[in-house]
């Protein structure tokens, strides 16, 4: 029911094939993240019409609001949200870990401080407004508080595998604690180990063969090495690689370090990874999966992938078009105007503009040509 | 090229077919609001796939963002906003007097008042805030300032006429003053001879044969007659019903007033409404055209038409569909989480809503069936 092949290579870069209940997903793919279970401003109709054969879903929302417990009820996360393609949900274990070490040091995916209050960049949400360190982690599991209204949840790593078990994802996360790139070593190390066992006890209690484990040990290499082999060695479906990263170098030189430990079969999944440059660089290194919501994100704001902000007055006039009958000068316009359908036709064209890059990669791997069509791109 | 027929009627209500360059509309219609060129979160495709066939925009808006002229360099209206079907706009009147009136009587489309900021109800837009009286009335024409910027326009009936066919629109509308209900007769009066002035003025300058007069007059009886009169014994395509209405019966007997002084071959647009009750109310006197952005704009606070308010806790675990493959369950969750989904699935659920009750009003004509409908929607 869970299968991975590689289908074609160019080096370490491979085409593989994901195959799960929900469907089939070519590999190197690019997911679109639905945090709230929506891709926000789409439609599934609008994936659909976009190729988008895979989403991700953060557990850690719908846990709080509706509850998974409420989506079982309802029918799963497929039928909740009228998606019937393959769902990846995290373990919620970054969102649960953001309110711990980005507060304590500032780094990780929080991005802005506003007066006394901290603002999680990483959240699509507005509210995701936090004001002290929200989490506390102890050998069982980590302790936090929502920051939808303040109340306190108990997250092991049994209940965030019963959590997306009952959303009925194709592709589950095992939970690890994602550590701070500030942490030092003896943390690193004695975090790293404690997520290792999180992860053997997600994997004992999981009902089917489809979990990710996590890779982590920061910017150290040999932890990484003994992450990467833990990960291979145990009966994960797929790889995680995870970590709160402090630069695309310090990336690259980690996917460096695990690739000759990873087991070839398994999937591999760059956690919250998006950008175009980390794209090729990882995929070269041997990554399959990728999600972000910078795509997403920024199309909100009037940013047109790969380089175009549309809300500049260059535009106004502009009578290319954007999609389809949409000229720039319309989503111009729209983005002015703050009308609604700017920010759906602008996240429809950075998800296609995606969907090509993806498509255009894993063509160039199958007639072994990728690294000129990285040259081109990243030059 | 423009053409109005009326194909069934039972008593004095009437259904009809109007023909303009984009297209056929059937009659009775509902048109649903584009303010600023942009039916708020819904695309053009949207609106075909609900069998809408004329829309409603706004020249005020489109006269100061992003300004008719530039439009007209994009290719016009339609080919602006991607919507190839019939457009009607109004003349900015409306509008431009609401700034006047508005303030100085706080009535009419002006509906809430924020400290020394009053709001103007009728505006789609969230910017739509003014602290005083910003248009000034003078024999040439009203000179206004931007809601937008303060910016000071002048906006004469030839002015309004050239900016809607500068738009492209398919049909126009003769600029008129509004007045409020608590204006006395003789002012009534007096604006209602100079509106009529106007209205001969954008006759006189207008290219083409598809422009709607407006009948004004106030609640008084004698200058409503007049104002009929003068529009249908004058060139104009259409009959427009304008005015700012106290009471829902006053509306009911402005239109007994009028109906025997109104020529039967014109289609007549009741400005601006589109309750359900004063549908039925005045497509049995004889009204043809209706719109209002009530049902969009009830839609984005998550108020599903006829009476649904979908953010009530009740819907949480409603598995009814309120669209196929949406239940009612999944929007309460994507308004409780704000999700821009929301917005566009309430909004194309309230103008199905519309779409189905204006077809089962046409047809109930056509079967000589209306009172019956009207009752059964009434009681």
């Amino acid at each position: 029911m869970y299968k991975f092949k590689v289908i074609a290579s160019d080096k370490k870069a491979r085409v593989g094939e994901l195959v799960c209940p929900h469907g089939k997903v070519s590999t190197p793919v690019f997911l679109p993240v639905g945090t709230q279970a929506s891709v926000k401003s789409l439609a599934p109709q609008d994936l659909k019409d976009l190729g988008v054969e895979m989403i991700l879903s953060n557990t850690y929302h719908l846990f709080l609001r509706p509850g998974a417990k409420n989506i079982k009820k309802l029918g799963g996360l497929h039928k909740f949200m009228n998606w019937d393609g393959p769902i990846l949900t995290d373990s919620g274990g970054f969102q649960v870990f953001s309110l711990g070490f980005g507060i304590e040091h500032d780094v990780g995916k929080i991005v802005s401080l506003y007066g006394d209050k901290l603002v999680l960049g990483q959240q699509e949400s507005s509210e995701m407004v936090v004001r002290t360190k929200l989490c506390k982690i102890e050998e069982e599991g980590p302790t936090f508080q929502s920051h939808l209204d303040g109340s306190t949840h108990f997250f092991s790593p049994e209940i965030s595998v019963k959590t997306q078990e009952d959303l009925g994802s194709d592709f589950i996360v095992a939970l690890d604690e994602c550590t701070s790139p500030l942490h030092d070593y003896d943390y690193t190390k004695a975090s790293m180990e404690r997520s290792h066992r999180w992860e053997k006890r997600s994997l004992d209690c999981a009902r089917d063969c489809n979990m990710f484990g996590v890779i982590q040990g920061g910017p150290f290499k040999d932890l990484r090495v003994e992450s990467a082999k833990f990960v291979s060695r145990n009966d994960f479906f797929g790889v995680g690689i995870g970590g709160a990263l402090v630069s695309k170098q310090k990336m690259h030189e980690i996917l460096d370090w695990i690739g000759p430990h990873l087991d070839p079969e398994k999937p591999r999944h760059l956690l919250g990874i998006g950008a175009v440059d980390d794209i090729f660089e990882a995929v070269e290194r041997g990554v399959d999966i990728f999600d972000c919501v910078a795509p997403t994100r920024l199309a909100r704001t009037g940013f047109l992938l790969p380089d175009m902000n549309v809300t500049k007055a260059s535009y106004a006039l502009d009578k290319r078009e954007v999609l389809p009958g949409f000229t720039f000068a319309y989503l111009h316009h729209l983005f002015r105007a703050r009308e609604l359908l700017a920010y759906r036709l602008a996240t429809i064209h950075n998800l296609k503009f995606m969907q090509t890059l993806m498509g255009d990669i894993r063509q160039s791997i199958c007639e072994k040509r990728f690294a000129k069509l990285k040259e081109k791109w990243l030059k």
